[in-house]
């Protein structure tokens, strides 16, 4: 069953029954003012940090599930009864109900009995306000009456201590009511220079700044006494929970509409300004905000100078193929996808409660793969050197930093031993794309000191160095605490019930009888990869000792992988602490593993001797359910504390065989690396979003973007996805099907063209903005072949070679390219 | 208003309005298995720690108000109407609605079209499962069938976990049904051999294990599926939110009565019998207890059984004095509330969610002076050794410690300098009530360290020279990071907005330069009580040496406070980083205090001078309100950083001129101490619960139990209290009207009798139990004095002096005491 439809022309997701089987989730906000907003209205806003600065309040996992949000109420003057345009949370019958979500901003309509209110919801860029632009109309025969009624709760605090430290917050609650405007300015009288404010564009006929006030006491939000009364009850809020809820009467003729403006908004005052009288807010700055976005027109400006923006971002990679679902979503939402990623990290969506974690150093890296030709050079640029500041001298790095203040997040710690790999490949991604070397001359700290510095190639040449220091029994990597399988807990030593398996303090170090054994092979593939890239590096430095270095070290851990990783049909996971396999025929359960097999792939390696082939093959036949590859068969149906937290999950669950859906993107990869194109896109349709859109009531997750995890077949819930939005999938996905599938390939030199296509494509077209210059690619597939490159043309004119040009120049090339 | 009132002989209090102005809570438990509820079946239960074994989900501080707990719903299977005896979630109107709290236990009624539901909820003694023995009635004329379903949601792990590690739990619930009996295993198949369990009687007619089944999707409490269908979806949980309803359908004929009991519990299996086929929950242990419980006449017996125990421990003290609301709090609720925040510390009421903090030190000191009579012996014992283990060798103690492992706190660290003296006052209230003087010869271990130990004794020692070694510039001790009023904080340096005012990283430290200055006349006080306790400990073990140095540091303490702390009309408060006082007619706002002259007054400082006397009417005249006596006057209208957290709150709230109710018993025993009897009545009773019973809907809070806050004049809300039961109100208020206006003190010998009452007493009656002896007291007062005794008889013979001797013979006697 379907919940809606993609509008492809507007870039749109239309929802169209509200009662979605989870909230149906988009994002607003592009730099430092974000929100989260569901189909019906609900979510929260924040400043730079969901933690820190939480605006608004939502409360998570509650019931009703998605309460609290963005809220209107309509009352019918006449009738006494009300109702709300989205749906939830009166949940009265709608005549007509609509959900667009876009890029960046969520309109939202509902009709009910002749009146219809419409209300786009954005962020204008640069600025740390969201606007409800919100049309009123008068749909039916007659003049009518009725009250508008907006609210929010304000929340403007910690949002863990929102949660937990009720003696104190239930005390602090303070506003400003100021015309229609309602300022929260709770503890702004002492250490804060920062406020809130919900301000409405109309003369309003009352407020409500006490939940309690406008709820009434007992009710939920689907029943304020406010509205029931049609009366708001001029509240002025005293600690509690304060909140900001507007009414506004109006009479409208039949046809007419009523265009109002709601603004809901960040402010911070220079210290020496806070106050025009004692203890009273100063306004005067924030008033100049407000008085501009209240106005439609300015409003409009500032939503089309953010259509035009995002239009520009997605620009940069526009394809034309058969397949109309990969177009779409990887013109449209894939992008769209990566670069909320990107700007969340991994802390903010209808999972993640922005409490609980900061930004993950492989999750940082991965996230630039899909990023990275979109986000402005300079703060990818930035980020790589904030991951490189909190490696140790030693080559390891913690596995979190904060984004308020970039240190590393020492409750973690660090020992993932994938993390200095990440900081390779990112950078990697960086200078392919950019083409800007002089990142590998900034300096960088170590472990956040500022006294202790090396130049970032410096940092790379520590990571390389550090894997091949920590080498176990069979020359493969070890894992320590974990790799990208944060749950494949090798080394754990002391868990006991109730104790989380990513504490710092139940492992064995890298030292220990314990840590010196279990190793990784999906680190060892990751590593081949990153030392060949830093291996380019380097020649491209005319470092020839540590070319040669890298190209050693990885001609090693291939050798390694080929020599004791082969299990026979394919490549083992891992070692455990007794130098057992993880991932073998002989295991009983847990025999064959996604990720070794991603990455091995990815790295080429077995690819000369047939191996990787026949080992994909295998994955394919074992691990390949209709929804997506598996992580590994057979699902483990007992606890073993040896291997850890993957085994405590129920079977089909998370990394006890659900299906994770980065590995699908890797693999994809691994597929057109044995040049089987065919194959590639059956795994790119089995997770794309846009394909899963018809079994929504299986799927359950929004069907525009990715999700983390889909149950895998040993579950009782086979097919249902979590963990939407926040995902490397994203990142993984759009580098599979840019890169790999399409082939348009940023590499050190200039765009590397190397598709690997469905046999029965006829070619496809790409539109890639890279390095200051357009290159317009026609892809032609006469052969009607898979991989091959018989011919490259640019503007007009055949190449040698697959790779184009860097022209930088500003100008668009005509590419054409002939496969065979 | 009124929502309820007092059942005196059923020591119950009886609500009959649901919609109280919070909702009004009750405890069940008594020793590891405790349960929170509110009058209409809100809360949750958890084990031995609300934070690290909750066993039922409880949304804190929602919409609605008290979501989520302990539901019932009948569903009329004519009309297909439903509705729940407890009013709410479903809020239907009710023909008959009663909550009556009683010790231990909370019945709930409610009626509606000729069907009655009545349960009593209980946890028995020793065991840990609740009991909800049900009543079912057709009270009607007609034959009537309807179902009853159950309703609670587990969530059996880390409450913080489940309130933001969403990406994990919703993944691993895991379920098992068996008959009636619902087993909630999640997480049980690995690293644990705990579950919780939810039983019926009868055989039911299906179940739901899963939330979303139960509700329906974007459904809340009041509208369930499962209810509104007459159908239980037989839902297997898979993930997600696990529950536990059952749907029991019945027909009742005119007059019948139908018994049910469900049963809410927590089990653990030993290691070796977890399973009783792979990956089958082992039952057979729980069955037992199952079975017994699930029949009424085993339920009832264990509840007669809590019933007599609980007369039994507050059987200990009883007073009948010609004032019934002192006898009714004194006798029943409040020693009720004193073995309450005893047993919970400040960790889990309405406002405190279990997962902000551990056990304070002060908190578990202060909490004995009320439950020390009632709890036995070797868990007082415990408790003390416990807080002696995490004193630092210097003297310093952590601030709180985590009940679980026992270990002090080291985010929050040491440095509230009055949490040493905390340790003597809470050792001389033990021996006193006790006689056993062996706890000092206790070896206790210095910062948890094992290595490291002294005897009881020497700790405190120890705590007497860390703060005679620690004073500032008038000789007065240091406040360090703070004292007893954790928001005057006079040694704050760092801190920004969003910092918690009790973070450690933010504040100097004794040595530092700003650290050696701030004194506090609360600590001086507490010292020269704590300092002369300390004495005659020392006297007892013939220690002259150290009994001369206490003497001798106390005699130096009171001439301190009286040379420098004398204001001219009161004792100031303290002095700040620069030397100036805090709380002096000087200052602008904060200009009298109402701690310092607690402590003072409790150690009679300046009493022979007059200057105590004088002080305390001050207190009166400018800080005693209708509501209570306010924290300081006047407020403060600004935030002064110097001075920290008290003066970032809203005028009136909090430490910022809040009436805080614990040192209006510390300023009752000053009133008794200059012999005031009619004023410490006064002070007594502004404060006291039921006094402020038919103002609650101003009050607001529980008229059974204290508050910690009620809002002062300048705040909006001036007579709203919050924060009730968890609060060392509880032990102070039991301690000045037992010890002090009673006038029944446990000394070191003996029981002392030393009544100041008000005049007009004709006299009173105690019935005290004492070091295995029974006393019973009556005091006569022929002459009409407040204070003063003329004559003491004991079993009818004359003895010398007011102390009673120290029988310790398990029989009764009779003391006559004659005041004038």
């Amino acid at each position: 069953m379907k919940y809606g439809h993609f509008d492809r022309s507007r870039r749109e997701y239309v929802i169209r029954n509200p009662a979605t089987p989870l909230p149906w989730i988009n994002y607003l906000g592009t730099q430092e003012f974000f929100g989260m907003i569901s189909n019906s209205g609900g979510g929260y806003c924040f400043m730079i940090d969901a933690r820190k600065r939480r605006i608004t309040r939502y409360r998570y996992n509650n019931v009703p599930m998605d309460s609290g949000g963005r809220y209107l109420y309509v009352r019918d003057e006449r009738t006494r009864k009300f109702w709300a345009p989205g749906w939830m949370p009166v949940k009265a019958d709608l005549d007509f109900y609509e959900c667009r979500h876009g890029l960046g901003y969520t309109v939202i309509t509902g009709e009910k009995d002749g009146i219809r209110v419409a209300t786009r919801y954005f962020v204008p860029f640069n600025e740390s306000c969201e606007i409800w632009e919100t049309d009123v109309t008068n749909t039916g025969r007659g003049t009518r009456t009725f009250t508008l009624f907006s609210f929010v709760e304000f929340c403007l605090w910690e949002a863990l201590n929102d949660a937990t430290n009720l003696q104190r917050t239930l005390n602090l609650g303070e506003v400003e009511i100021d015309g229609s405007t309602i300022y929260h300015v709770t503890e702004y009288r002492e250490r804060r220079s920062h406020f809130a404010y919900f301000a409405a564009s109309e003369k309003i006929d009352g407020y409500d700044t006490d939940s309690e006030a406008f709820l009434g006491r007992y009710n939920g939000f689907h029943e304020p006494r406010a509205v029931a009364e049609g009366r708001s009850g001029n509240s002025v809020a005293c600690g509690w929970n304060p909140c900001g809820s507007h009414s506004i009467r109006m009479t409208l003729k039949p046809g007419e509409t009523k265009k109002l403006n709601f603004l809901l908004g960040y402010a911070e005052n220079p210290e020496d300004e806070k106050f025009s009288a004692p203890g009273v807010l100063n306004k005067k700055r924030v008033r100049a905000t407000i008085g501009k976005y209240l106005k439609r027109r300015n409003s409009e400006q500032a939503f089309r100078a953010l259509a035009r923006e995002w239009d520009d971002l997605t620009g940069r990679f526009q394809a034309e193929t058969p397949y109309e679902n990969l177009n779409m979503m990887v013109n449209t939402w894939n992008q769209y996808q990566c670069v909320t990623t990107y700007n969340m990290a991994r802390s903010t969506s209808y999972y993640e409660t922005g409490i609980g974690r900061g930004i993950g150093y492989r999750d940082a890296c991965q996230d630039l793969y899909g990023a990275v030709h979109i986000m402005p050079p300079e703060r990818s640029r930035q980020r790589i050197l904030d991951l490189a500041a909190i490696q140790w001298r030693n080559g390891a790095t913690y596995h979190q930093y904060q984004p308020l203040d970039k240190k590393g997040n020492a409750t973690i710690g660090v020992g993932f031993n994938d993390d200095p790999l990440w900081l390779i490949l990112g950078t990697a991604t960086y200078i392919k794309e950019t083409g800007d070397w002089s990142i590998l001359d900034e300096q960088a700290q170590f472990d956040n000191n500022p006294d202790e510095t090396a130049t970032l190639y410096e940092h790379l040449i520590i990571s390389v160095r550090h894997i091949m220091r920590n080498r176990g029994p069979h020359g493969l990597p070890l894992i320590g605490r974990a790799d990208w399988n944060d749950c494949l807990n090798l080394i754990m030593t002391g868990i006991k019930p109730g104790d989380t398996f990513q504490g710092d303090a139940t492992h064995a170090s890298l030292n220990d009888e314990i840590g010196s054994v279990p190793e990784s092979l999906m680190i060892a593939g990751q590593f081949v990869w990153a030392a060949s890239e830093f291996m380019r590096m380097a020649e491209h430095r005319k470092d020839a000792k540590n070319a040669r270095m890298a190209a050693r070290a990885a001609q090693a851990m291939r050798d390694a992988i080929v020599r004791h990783a082969w299990d026979g049909e394919w490549f083992v996971r891992a070692f455990d602490r007794f130098g057992k396999k993880i991932g073998s025929r002989h295991n009983a359960e847990g025999q064959i593993f996604a990720e070794s097999h991603g990455w091995i792939g990815m790295a080429e390696v077995g690819k000369e001797n047939g191996m990787l082939a026949r080992a994909l093959d295998a994955v394919k036949e074992r691990l390949f359910s209709r929804h997506g590859i598996v992580l590994q068969q057979p699902a483990y149906t007992a606890y073993n504390f040896y291997w850890g937290e993957m085994t405590s999950y129920p079977p089909g669950v998370k990394e006890n065989a659900g299906i994770f859906c980065q590995p699908t993107g890797w693999l994809t990869i691994s597929e057109c690396n044995v040049g089987r194109g065919d194959r590639a896109m059956e795994y790119y349709r089995s997770i794309c979003p846009a394909e899963r859109e018809e079994i929504s009531d299986v799927h359950r997750c929004e069907p525009y973007v990715y999700a983390q995890m889909i149950a895998g077949p040993d579950s009782a819930r086979f097919g249902e996805a979590k963990n939407s939005w926040l995902t490397g999938t994203a990142a993984s996905s759009f580098l599979a099907v840019s890169q790999y599938i399409l082939g348009i390939k940023p590499g050190y030199d200039g765009l590397l063209i190397d598709p690997c296509i469905p046999k029965e494509w006829d070619g496809f077209k790409v539109r890639r903005r890279f390095r200051n210059a357009v290159y317009r690619i026609e892809v032609t597939n006469p052969s009607h072949v898979s991989k091959g490159v018989r011919s490259v043309a640019v503007d007009g004119r055949k190449i040698e070679g697959r790779t184009l040009p860097d022209f930088r120049d500003g100008k668009t090339h005509k590419v054409e390219v002939v496969m065979g």
